[in-house]
């Protein structure tokens, strides 16, 4: 090859890294551009610097930088209702033709005239049976088809959107920035695990293997002359509150360094980031944000704070003020 | 820059790819070197490169390339006894100064005399209980302490050498050429999932967060003041059998595109495998060495390998015949 030729390629190269510098110092300068320019911000850039910073006293080897995320009023709304409750109420109303006993069974009947208070007072056993009805008796390819397609369509009664679209935009850019410096991120949700993994990759960027949540039992078993997975109307495990470092350490079989939340279901898995050796991270989405979002804490049904934000505040763990610390809530339209 | 100073850069450059290619494509002319000739190793190769091959049929995308092992007899020695057998009765050993009464108790003076015997006419019930003495009572953080100390002293009893060093090379071979072709590498044994996190990373490239296992129930809770999970002596989850498809959907949430054992008890994990769509790879390491290794299959107590061997035979899958198809059993000395 020419030298000229040679030269001719260097540049394109040079140019090529020129490129890239601008662009990665740009990504550097402000990695969270809808975070606004306060503590929580500063304290989360300050900790991501620390453990990456080869050879610095906090450095935290890659395989090591474990993240753990809820999902429910910590990446994506959870107001006025689980979006999973959502969901088994809507598929009560599809199924309901095969069941017309349901016109007059409870907690069917409420269920299906959106009776919440009925439903209620029905408690756990009502919520379990609703459960059992909606989220068992088909395979887990089957489960995951009806999941995919209902969150194709349903929509947030309130912002009149997919509740895909209802993700924190500033939680979107935590996760990407978390995963540019080399961490790995995982959800660890008191959600349905088989409920987030349909769509998670898609939404948070985080793959079915890095997602922990509750689940019903499964049975190995012939189904149509085909081996399946069938699920029971039994729960196998609550991944929520001391169920979250029992799901961490059984499925990531590491501590994190870094655990995000919103609610005393957290506080478990913060105090046990927090409980382990070197560097640390723990952090809260306060909802504060009634014009922009919701605002609620310790008397909310969904998301209740309270014990674990008087935990916060007594160990300086980051308290996030949705309506002071986040510029935008919502990703822009697409 | 002058344009002398880039051409010579330039050179390096060529040079420097002159000898990747070289070294890649000596890689590629064997990335199983112990692995002699036949039909397991031509299955193995055709399957990567027909599922790693962009824009062919199989081409399968990097995030589902799922691979799933057995641990016990298909990626170490499985003989006289598993290896986590092995250690339980260490521990008890370790443990009688402080239990003067499994003198004379069962299953614990079977066990202190070696007596297998009488062992094994105690059933799941003594088994339950070596491994209840032994298995729980203490945080995962110590259970992980004594089980690092243990596999770094204890001793194969035939071959003298670390249990970590009885692991067969064609399978780490295996492991890492799928590693190479972006294939992630999972464990899913009927064995304990806490007993093999903490060496899995050092001796497979497997980390922790790839490994599913069999466990005991754990409870979070304060232990001198600190939070911890206690290990309890109660069964949370059997890895075996039926277990492991139901096992690989909770943990990894994905269907392996290819799965390897060698005993009965990875029979529907290899059928779980197989019904999934697109091209597959189901492979079984039968053990025929007694003179390198060990020679059994249908009537072992350990690794009985009877049902699994029919089906592979009626479905075509990919048996091994170690004798035959290994050219050698275990890593060279260090």
């Amino acid at each position: 090859m020419a030298a000229r030729e040679s030269t001719r390629k260097h540049r394109y190269i040079v140019f090529g890294l020129l490129v890239c510098s601008l662009v990665c110092a740009h990504a550097q300068s402000d990695p969270l551009p809808s975070w606004n320019d306060t503590a929580p911000k500063k304290a989360i850039v300050a900790f991501v610097e620390k453990v990456t910073k080869d050879g610095a006293p906090d450095f935290v080897p890659v395989d090591q930088r474990i993240a753990t995320f809820d999902n429910d009023g910590t990446l994506w709304v959870e107001q006025p209702v689980y979006t999973q409750f959502a969901f088994a109420l809507d598929r009560i109303k599809a199924l309901a033709p095969q069941h017309p006993e349901w016109k007059t069974e409870q907690p069917f009947k409420a269920a299906l005239e959106g009776d919440f208070k009925t439903l209620a007072s029905g408690g756990e056993p009502a919520i379990l049976k609703i459960l059992a009805a909606t989220h068992s008796g088909m395979t887990t390819d089957q489960f995951a088809k009806i999941v995919s397609d209902w969150i194709a369509t349903a929509q947030h009664p309130r912002f009149k959107q997919p509740y895909t679209d209802c993700v924190y935009q500033p939680m979107l850019e935590l996760l990407a920035y978390l995963r540019a410096n080399r961490f790995k991120t995982y959800i660890v949700s008191g959600g349905g695990i088989e409920f987030m993994r349909p769509w998670t990759e898609k939404i948070y960027g985080v793959p079915p293997e890095q997602v922990v949540g509750s689940s019903v039992k499964t049975k190995f078993e012939l189904v149509d002359g085909k081996v399946a997975l069938m699920r029971l109307p039994e729960v196998n495990f609550v991944d929520d509150k001391e169920g979250k470092p029992v799901g961490i350490n059984e499925f990531i079989g590491r501590r994190p360094i870094a655990a995000f939340g919103n609610s005393d279901g957290d506080q478990q898995m913060l105090e046990w980031t927090a409980a382990g050796e070197g560097p640390r991270l723990m952090l809260l989405v306060h909802h504060t944000d009634a014009a922009r979002e919701y605002a609620y804490d310790r008397q909310s049904s969904f998301g209740k704070l309270d014990k674990a934000l008087d935990e916060a505040n007594v160990r300086g763990w980051v308290v996030v003020d949705m309506k002071n610390d986040w510029s935008r809530i919502f990703p822009p339209d697409k």
